[in-house]
Order: structure tokens, then C-alpha cells, then sequence
């Protein structure tokens, strides 16, 4: 930890402060420039992390010197992590090579729809299936899900296409059901900071998808993802899914620039969500395509065969043969980064 | 709902959209102008809110005609509420002429601390007492709260001081206890779209404080303000703490404009965090100024009385001699609004 | 300059780093740390200021110690700078503890109107009379403003009433025809980086109005300002205005939290333009009292007679007799602060 | 032009706003819903697109109906544009299947350095030269470039490469003698909203480039494109560089949602600077890569043979070897998408 004082900070001040850090078990260097004091604490910083060091009488700044996550860092491991998913015969794994393709609907709304959309999305070249049964939507008046029924239909259409499946769980008291059911478990930007659910999640045997929120920084969402693997969890992916910014053109703003910057601080896969990224239906082809080449470890987008119809975001959607061909479009540019489909 | 057309939509596509209003029970008004046709829709916009007009072909923009939300709506009321919190012998009540104030620290740390804080605060004029039992910290390393222990002490200081209290509380199944103890429950912004616990709290019989998301807009706040209010529970303040945006100096940025906004939109009272808003001790006191000028029907501030040995959020801390002094501050500023304290 | 090395930085890259700031002319100090090592670098700090460090191999992060502006530091002047407009018979003074008030429309449309409106703010006691002759539109197809001739009219309407007026400058080359008609210059959001204006409006004679630009951080805003300062004016006074975050409610985000910030990190005074800050006309009046209560130096807001019919931004004009209403208001709450209008 | 009142608008209200429209020479459509009325403006929008209708008593909201942009819309030409910058024996064309990559240092250092760069870039396979003559640099004491000297250098090194070359004109002053040199012009992002500037280069006889304001939306990019489409200069480029958000870790969020909205909003060509967008030298590549593979017109980056004595952005400047590297993955990318380089 740094501390930068003001210049006018008085000799009093610094003892204070000096006084404090040795209170706490820490040792000080205090350098007088010419125009500034500075005072570096020697030691654990998570001693003093907490303490209210940027309002204590002279000081202007404090700067940590170590990053505060830890478990998610890459130099925890040194190298990137897999995320395996069991499946018959075999495993999805996340964070190699190949990149997963995560697809289906954003809700399941019925035995047909679900089981219907699997299948194409299976022979397209999905590697997982996704449908939400909680389903988190800003107004009380739109369709929340259809709960337990929604999960027995998701593991149906595992059942019929072979595809493990990916779903959403919104609070704690529903963890025991979806675990029931799903294969791993999708925490939603909505709740990235519901720290009773990232703890929950931690102690599930589960493999966890923890989406950024929409005013998330990168750091924010590693100090989430910390709580999973603090729990014991470490089967962890992240998912760019776009960030809030004045653009409002666009639904949200997928900022591809976190998928470099999460491989170089953290060892966890990257999965991006360009669907809810940005929004606008016919631009998102063009945005996984881009995520792909920026190195992404997986892509989810949502896949409906009759879009008009969908309880919900059926405006986002993308028919079956859209998908189809954008599989396509996208193993040409992951075989031209040196990944692969 | 009004559908704005592409140039380049055909009549296919015009008949495409009317005839699946037809479909859905409402009825279409084609305008045909010289460069763009517009469509209306007549009849419950409700029914089509969730179809997502937006991507069928030809059409470029949907404008709702009416607002998402009804309970909270200005409209629904017709006049501003009162929400009530019972305390012996009376009760505080947000919305009317007086402005109500509510401090203490950020945690419940101990018996010692939250009385002596609550006595403070009480001397110096504040209505309610604040404190956390059940933290929701950014980083899994931080404290984390005393939990049902730190409700037990907040009930304690209640009966040393006579202040009703106000606690956060962060998951569904933390609910029931918490009930046992507080007067109000609190919501914070980062749970501010967890649905789950919005539905729990509405059929809470105790008031509560909504706290704006990081990133939510005023609709959004809303939005999830009236998934409290659908269960039933009307009881519900606002609070502006602050939002994210590029500015860095400040923790947050402090939106005042959000208070005549709110007072025009909704009939709920609006209470303002400047602690939170601002994050910078030395500038809260002003802030809390301007909120009062600007026509919060509350604030609610931190105060501790060893600020340099919090273990949370110390460093936006007052020192109850301050607190004493923004009271007598705020009460000037209030008078010359026409507003009382 | 303090810089943080990655765990993975070698003893070549440290070397290399202190090599170079040897053969710049400062000193390292090397502290080497369980977990990071750190190299302060001690001597003028603005010799390695743009030098690029960060991007040495080894090389985590780069923190400054001192402030990258002097000339508008407050501790340059260790107590808030006054900035005169002169008049007849006077001076209208920025800073002092009378709270400046300019007011008046967005762009002179005629000798007729300026004048009216001029005598209107006159009489509800408005000190400054501004308007707009040069004007930055968004859209080419909107009105341009006058130029000289609008100039002339303003000159007129100072003739008609003793207020002296502040207008726009948008281009160097425009700068010497404003000369000769304006008593103070307004530097604009959008041009708050053209710093070839800002160094031309640094020579001018006259005092300037810098506002900050929608996405200005404060540094930014004051390094902007030191560009003038630092051409030899030091009569500047600084406007915030709004600034450009998600929330589309309001047209900008009036920023009052950058009030008490600008007070502490600089002696310039401080002006806050409600008007476009919020732009809607309904809210302007209740940001302008709580700028008032913030600690602002100045208010502006525009007032039109006819709001109907102004050539740009009647939707934000206030009517003469809600400015003369306002500025009662103002002075209610001026004085609850100890300051007067 | 499409006006919704407010639940509470009077009669009163809606006569005054149609006898208004009618006034202004247009027609208004009055559709009274049940829960509240709709006013459509028949007839050109243009003529009320700067009335101050959202201010009308008994207004909500205000939509239009037309984009505010006409030459620069795709609709205006229905194809894409192509934009040539002649070269000895042939051109650069922007906007066909091949990509433009445009690289060279920030800024022109001296003879030597600029003519050394120009030539490896070159080798390596770029398109175009950049150089910075005129700098706008945040604060006053940083290099602020060679000026006529650094224009008279940038043409040495096109004799000596045959690359057309690009720089910035930040003052209207300075654009005489920059189109004695340049080949094409740049209005940097700090200008993009400088409309005197805009005005003048839409009157030069070179393209122009023009990149993004950070804070501009898409919608205000292509406002600022029309004003010098307006002028007659149709040889337009536009910029991705990088917006401002809450995210700290990348010196800007480059927003790569931009490219295909832009493609479809506009005929104009799309060129991306990762360098700035992100401004971490160690993620540019990638990014540059995302960019091709979202749709990317043109390429722009920085290279440096000596980066570590650049006199500005050094620290995000590619080494020649590493430009050339990035041109064999750029173009793998290219190929891909059915694009070369």
C-alpha cells in the first residue's frame, strides 16, 4: 500500500499515520520528496485493505499495491484453467482449443419448443444447450418463468439431443431444485453482486457461468468470481455480456476489450454472451464472429425456431438456419486465429 | 405502441405486422407519410409490450405509448404518498414537510459502538438508526457483518434510544430473522434487481428502502420498485446513491437530478445517500445540502464515533460532532426551501 | 512516479527500468516486497511523465505522485482566486460571497428580443447577460446563430441595461471580432479540448467561461484550463454543465458532486449551468438551488420571453417571471449557507 | 413527428399544440387512446424538429419520425461508398473487399525516425502513413508537435515510401498549410464537435477522416459527418476509436458494436484505431483482429521503432516486428470473412 500525502501534511500527520500502521503490524517507509511525502507499508497488505486509510487527516491517495483477488488470479495458477462439464461418453471442456458453443432459447416455454430447438441446434453443431426457467426481467408483468416444469423439460431435451444444459439460478432457496436438473449453473448480471448466491454457488458441485453486470468493472467481476472459488468452486467461466454505457443504439455495449484483459488476469475461460451484448438481432452474427477473434474460450447465443412467437426477448433471437450459418462463419475465423469449432 | 417503418418495408411487411396485431386482439392505424410509414397500435399495450416488434422485417423503431410501470406511476396516485414507520408512541413518517434523517455506521460492530452511535446520532437530532448486520462487500476477504447477533444489538440500541431501525437485507432466506428485529428493510443497489427478493419483501409487513442500482436508470428503479409494490406491499422509499459513470474521482456520482425526476414520475418519497453518493467524507456534508435544496424527503448519512478503527467504510464516516453540525446545516437549508427538520 | 511490477518482473527488467531513469536524470528507489517489487522515482517528476512506462516489460502499473496541473492547483494560490468582469461604475466579481447570476437566451435572434429579455433579467436581478451569436449545433440543419451581427445586438442590449455579456467563441478565427463586443469569453463542452482555442482564448485580454466537456473528467477539465492559465490569463472561472452517462431521462447528468471537488483541487471559481445540465425546463429551477447549496460561485440559466418561438433550445427556457421567481428561491437558500445573491 | 401527452393534458393543451403545427404550415393527426392521446405531425419534420414541443404544456415525449442525418444515411446512396486517396500510379480505395491498414507513429519525431518507421511499415505491408504533426495533447506541458516542420518530414517519407499520408488539422487556422502536404485529413475524436473545423474541411479538396468523440454517440458521429457532407466534401471516412465508460482498466472501451450499426446506418466507410480504443499495447493485435472480423473497412495502428523514446504514446506503440506479425494475422482474419488485405 502507498500512501501519497498532501502537501500539506504535517509532520503530525505522518506519525499518526505511522503510528497507526505499526498499531496494525505493519511497518512504514516514509519518503520526503520535494514536493510530496510518500509512505509505503511494508507487509501483508490485506492487513490494513479495510482501514480507512484515504480519510486520515494529510493524505490524498491511497494506492494497493497487490491486486485484491487472489484464487482467480492467473498467476495463482500460471497457467489457464479448463472447466469440464460431464457428458454420456465424454465432457464439454471449456478453455482449450476448441471453443464451446453454448445455444438455445432464452426461456423454455414448453415440452415441443424446447425439445424442437435442441435438436436443431444440436445438428447445427451446439455443444450445449441453454433455456432459463427463472427467468430475471426488469418488469413484474412480463413472463418469469415456468420454474420446476421448465427444468424437467431442459433435462428432456438433455435426454433427446445428448446436449448438457445450462440454466439460470436467482436465488439461494432455488439452488437445490435447478441442481436437480442442470449440468451447470448460469448466474445472471443481474445478481454478479449477490454475494449470498455466489456463496451458495461455491458449495455446489456444479460448474458455475457468472455473468459481468452491466456496470461491473473487470475487477468488480473477478472479486464475484473470488467468492465461488473461495467456497471450493473452482469450475468457473466468465461471461462477457455487455456493459451500460450513453450508447443507446445498441442494447447494451459488448466490450470485447475485457476478453484480452480477463486472459491476462485471470486462469477462468471466457465465454461471450453477444446476444444480450448487444441486442439488435441482424448485428449479432457479426459480434460473435468478432468475439472469436478477439479469443474468446466459448460463445452463447440464443436460437429460437419461431422467434415472432417467444415469451421472451424473441427479438434477439436467431432462427435455426441463422445459427447454422453462423456456425459455419464462425469456424472459419476461429481456424484462422489457430482455435478451432 | 407505435412502429415506425424501414424505407426500404414493403407492403408485405406492413401486412406481415398488422395482421399479427390482428392476431394478438388489438387493432393497427396504418399512416403512410412520404418518406416513412408509422403504425399505431390500438387497444392494451400491455398484451404486446413483450413481442418483439423490433425485429420483424421492415421496421426500424417501437416507441411505447404508455409507461411499463402503473403502482409506482405518479398517475396511480395522484398525489405524493406517506410511508409510515411506527415507534412508540408515534411514528416517523417519510413524505411530508418534515425531512426525516437517518444515521449510524455502516456495520452493527458491537454493543459498545451501536449504542454509543445511537446515541449520538439520537442527541443530535436523527430520526432512524442505520446499520448493517448482513454486508454485501465487494471482496469475499472483507467483513461481512455480525448477522443475527448484529440484529440483536441494532434492537438493543433501539431500545436505548427510542429510533426505529433500518437493516439491509441481502437474500430471501435471511428474511424471517430479520423481520424479528427491524422496523424497515433495506435493499441494496447491487440487489436492486434481485426479483426474488423483491417478491419477498413486498409481503414483508415492514416498510422498505429501495436503493438505485450502480447502473440502473430511473425506469429501471421503478421497474423493480413495483415488483415490491404488485405483492402488496406500498410501503416503499426510493434512495439515490449514487451511479457509475467515467468519473473517477468520486467513488460514485451523485445523481440529484434524479429527486424532481422521481417527484414528477412517482408518488413514493425519495431519500438521498450522500455517503454512498459521493463517497468522499469531506465532501458529504454539501452533498447532503444540495439533496435537501433539491427536495429529498430524507437523507441518510454514516456516522461513527472511531472512524479510524471501522471495519467498513470508515473512511466516509462523520464523527458525530459533524453529524451535529450538518443537522443544524441541513435544518437552514430546509427552512429556505419551505421543508422542515 | 511509482511503479508496481508484475510477480513475474526479472532483475533485467528492473534494471532496465532503473536504467533509463538514470539516463533521464532522476533516481530509483527499489523496494522489493514478499510479493511485488517497487521502484519510486525520485526527482521532478514532470521529466518522466510521458514517458512511456507502463509499457516497459515487467511493468504493472504507473501511479503518479503529483498532479500533472500547477498553474490551477489550489495550493498555487493557497486560497480561491477572484475573477472581475468589468462595468460601468463597478465590477461584477466571481468568487467573492455574492453568488453571480447570468441569465439570459440561448442564441440572440433579434434586436427586439436580446433586449427585452436583457431588461427582464435586469430587473429580476440578474448580474450577466448572455447569449449566443456564434453557435455549436449538433446538426448542420439547425440555426447557426447571427455571428458579428447577433455580436452587435449583444453589445446593444449591455448598452440598454449595464450588464455586461459573455457569448461564445467556437474558432480561433472567430476570436477578434468577439473581442471587440464581449466582456467575458464562454469556452464550449464540445470545444473544452480544442486547444488551439484554448491557447488563442489564454492571450485574450478577456476573462473566460470554461465549460467541461460531456465526458470531461475533472483532470481533464483542469488541464484544459491550465492551457489557459499557462498562455498568461488567469482570469478563468469553471462551468459544470452535465455530463454524458446511461440515464437518458435527463439530457445530461448535472454533476454537482464536481462543486465541492473543484473547490478543493482548485482556486478558479465555479459556475453551474442548470440548464443544460438537466434540460428539462420543469427541473432546472430545483438543480439551481441545489448548485446554490453546493457551494457554486455562479448560476446560469437561460430565460427566453417567447420559448415558443426561440430559434434553438426553447424547450429549456425559463419565462422572465419564473427567472425572477427563481432568483428569490436562490437567495433563500444563498443565505442558509452563509453566502448572498 | 409524433407527440405523446401526458395522462393530464387538457383540451386546452392539445388545441394549442395543433393550432401551432398548423402555424408552422403542417397537419396534425389527433388519436385519442383511452389512456392517453397521440399527436402525429403530417408534412416535412424538418421544419419542427427544432420547436420546443417537448416544453408544451400537457407534452410527455417527443419522437421523430426521420433520422436527422440525410447525406450521410445509407438510404441516401443504398450502397456502400468507396473513398479513394490517389497515390503515384493508382490508389488507396476505402470501403471495397481489400481492408486499408494505415500504421505510423503518433507523432513525427524527426527525419530520421519518421522516414525509418514509414519504411518498415511499409515493408510490412501497410496501405497509408500517420504521423501527427499538430498534437492535441490533454495538458500544455507534453509534446506538442513539430508543426509545418513535422508536415514537410511526413512528405519526405512518402517520396521515400510512396505511402499517401494522414494527418491531423486541429484548427481551422492550420489547414491551408496542412493541404499543402497532406493526403488526407484527420479530425481528431477531442474535435469531432469543433463545427468550424468540420465546416472547413468540408470544404477542402482531401477525404477527411474522422473519428468518434468519446462521449459521442453514434447518432451524434454521423451529425458530424453531415456537416461536411453538407459542405460538398463526400470523401468521408469514419473512426472508431474508443468511447469513455466506467471501465478503467483499458484507457477506452473500444466499441466494436459500432462497426456494424455504422454499416448499416451509413454508406460511409468504417475505420478502427485499436490503439487508442483500448490503449494497452499488449492487447492492440487482438482487438485489431476483432475489428476485421466485425466488418472493419480499414485498419488503423500505431508502430514505433524506438518506442521507449517515443515523445508521445510511446507505451502503446507497436515495434515494427510486431506490426508485421499482426499484418499475417490480420490478414488470416481477413480471409476468413470473406475480405483481403
Amino acid at each position: 500500500m502507498i500512501i501519497i500525502l498532501r502537501p500539506s501534511a504535517t509532520e503530525e500527520n505522518i506519525r499518526h499515520i505511522t503510528e497507526k500502521i505499526a498499531e496494525w503490524g505493519l511497518k512504514s517507509e516514509v519518503s520526503r520528496g520535494e514536493q510530496r511525502t510518500v509512505i509505503g507499508i511494508i507487509g501483508p497488505e490485506d492487513r490494513v485493505r479495510e482501514k480507512p486509510l484515504a480519510a486520515f487527516p494529510g493524505v490524498e491517495s491511497v494506492t494497493p499495491v497487490l491486486k485484491p483477488y487472489k484464487l482467480v488470479s492467473y498467476e495463482f495458477r500460471g497457467t489457464p484453467s479448463k472447466v469440464s462439464v460431464p457428458v454420456k461418453n465424454g465432457k464439454v471442456e471449456f478453455g482449450g482449443k476448441p471453443i464451446i458453443v453454448i445455444s438455445g432459447p432464452c426461456s423454455v416455454e414448453s415440452r415441443e419448443q424446447i425439445i424442437q430447438i435442441a435438436k436443431q441446434v444440436k445438428k447445427a453443431g451446439a455443444h450445449m444447450l441453454r433455456g432459463g426457467a427463472f427467468k430475471p426481467r426488469t418488469s413484474p408483468y412480463t413472463f418469469q418463468g415456468l420454474g420446476e416444469e421448465g427444468l424437467k423439460l431442459l433435462a428432456e431435451a438433455r435426454e433427446a439431443t445428448g446436449l448438457p444444459v445450462i440454466t439460470e439460478v436467482m436465488d439461494t432457496k432455488d439452488l437445490s431444485v435447478i441442481e436437480k436438473y442442470a449440468d451447470m449453473l448460469q448466474v445472471g448480471a443481474r445478481n454478479m453482486q449477490n454475494f449470498a448466491l455466489l456463496k451458495e454457488v461455491g458449495r455446489s458441485r456444479l460448474p458455475v457461468m457468472l455473468k459481468r453486470g452491466m456496470s461491473a468493472t473487470i475487477k468488480d467481476l473477478l472479486l464475484s468470481a473470488e467468492y465461488i472459488l473461495n467456497e471450493g468452486n473452482f469450475n468457473v467461466i466468465l461471461c462477457e455480456r455487455g456493459i451500460r454505457t450513453f450508447e443507446t443504439y445498441t442494447r447494451n455495449t459488448l466490450d470485447l476489450n475485457a476478453i484480452p484483459v480477463l486472459k491476462r488476469e485471470t486462469h477462468l475461460p471466457v465465454v461471450v454472451d453477444p446476444t444480450h451484448g448487444i441486442g439488435l438481432k441482424d448485428h449479432i452474427p457479426v459480434m460473435a464472429l468478432a468475439a472469436v477473434a478477439a479469443g474468446a474460450d466459448a460463445i452463447m447465443v440464443e436460437t429460437h425456431h419461431l422467434p415472432e412467437n417467444a415469451l421472451s426477448d424473441g427479438e434477439q433471437a436467431l432462427l435455426p438456419e441463422e445459427f447454422e450459418l453462423l456456425m459455419k462463419r464462425m469456424r472459419a475465423v476461429a481456424e484462422a486465429v489457430g482455435r478451432s469449432i
